[in-house]
């Protein structure tokens, strides 16, 4: 299978560098084939700005949505937008590896995802109207794929749980996984997280290993999060608000879980 | 009072370009004095990386928190960190405006806080220990001082309902209110969101206007979202989870909210 590893840390002999070239290697061992998109190693441009469009009028009011709509429609995107969408349409598994920096996705990261997921790729997918809001939540570009989040974090394990203070690590990732991830369609598996990690010791980092080559080993067996699909018959049209007999009474985040 | 407005939107003549525009108005109107980081007009360095420390060592491994606590401590920021520092030093109240992108910040805006937030500036203050966490969530550098969002979508106020689709506005925020404000101790406001953005004839817009400078006016008389402070007796130290005699049985970010 052909697995994408979009991979954002400044330091090459971190940690994160370490599980990537671990990562790299247990697939490529098992016999799949690997790109990696190291997003600083390539200098990845992180804000989305007028000049993700070639040949834009010259002081014409840029709109973030309709520009990328043109361009993307046109073939005059950027090019190093045009080349990470053949790597995502290219891929069977998406891994986005990080560490975790003020409870979300590293700038860089997060400039990929504005990015590369142009309108007409990512989003404004399939008719728009009062009744299909959309091809998205669990239809769309990237559907049939998997993806999986491989995330670092100095704090302990408890401070990401049920009632820990930084919130559960379950809602922290919801935006990613269901937000950025289910959306365009992707199946989402359970993320991988290491905590703790100014206190990994040789036996620690082994350890980490095993588990995470285990979870690349299971990444066409593994459950994804049961997240509802939008054009299913879950949600109420165009308000997308959960039908009032699914889950009634329920609301936040987990209520868009089967 | 002094107003710090951290502003992150690529097009001057969009929406929130005319609303920045209107709360600097306003704001001054009233006789306080603001500033503005525009940050796509600065061109702001997103990326978190080795250069953001002046003097290091060639080859050094980069450690982001290691660095940027070397570098803070010994006055070797980059420049421009040091700047945003002293602006947010200078000012009374701080307002992050934005249009949520992927369901949170613009990578640029992430990337202001990454670099802004030194390690002794915003994280890593007062005392690590078994005992004591640092102070953090409701201490530290920013404590006494006010925050508050100004956000705007593209959907419909019902997709980020209690039951909507997208998750519920306030849990989609929470990284951001508890986890980049209220952290390094600013008491935070209720966001002022913006939704169909596409939709905003003149009548809404002035409409949305007069909504939002009443915000401006009361910027010193609203009361901020109840966090729980973390060193006031509600969690267990070190573990940082809720005290088991605080609201038992809760869990999720709603918790962390008296």
């Amino acid at each position: 299978m052909n697995v994408l590893l979009v991979y954002a840390h400044p330091e090459p002999k971190s940690l994160n560098g370490s599980l990537k070239n671990f990562s790299v290697k247990h697939l490529e061992a098992a016999g799949h084939i690997v790109q990696v998109s190291d997003l600083y190693a390539m200098q990845w441009k992180a804000s989305l700005d007028a000049s993700d469009s070639m040949d834009r009028e010259a002081g014409a009011r840029f709109d973030p949505a309709l520009d990328s709509k043109r361009a993307f429609e046109n073939g005059r995107q950027s090019e190093d937008i045009a080349l990470e969408q053949k790597k995502l349409l290219w891929a069977d598994a998406l891994i986005l590896q990080f560490p975790l920096w003020w409870f979300s996705l590293p700038a860089i990261l997060k400039g990929w995802v504005e990015r590369v997921y142009a309108y007409g790729f990512a989003y404004g997918v399939g008719e728009h109207s009062d009744a299909h809001w959309g091809d998205r939540y669990g239809e769309g570009t990237l559907a049939g794929k998997r993806a999986m989040l491989v995330v670092t974090t100095g704090g302990w394990e408890s401070h990401y749980g049920p009632r820990g203070i930084n919130g559960p690590m379950d809602d922290i990732l919801f935006p990613i996984q269901h937000g950025i991830l289910y959306y365009p369609g992707f199946d989402v598996l359970p993320p991988f997280v290491v905590h703790r990690t100014s206190r990994i010791d040789e036996a620690r980092f082994s350890e980490i290993c095993g588990a995470l080559g285990q979870r690349l080993d299971d990444l066409w067996k593994t459950a994804p999060i049961p997240f509802r699909p939008q054009n299913a018959g879950a949600y109420d049209i165009p308000e997308l608000t959960l039908r009032a007999d699914i889950s009634p009474g329920q609301t936040g985040f987990a209520a868009h879980i089967e």
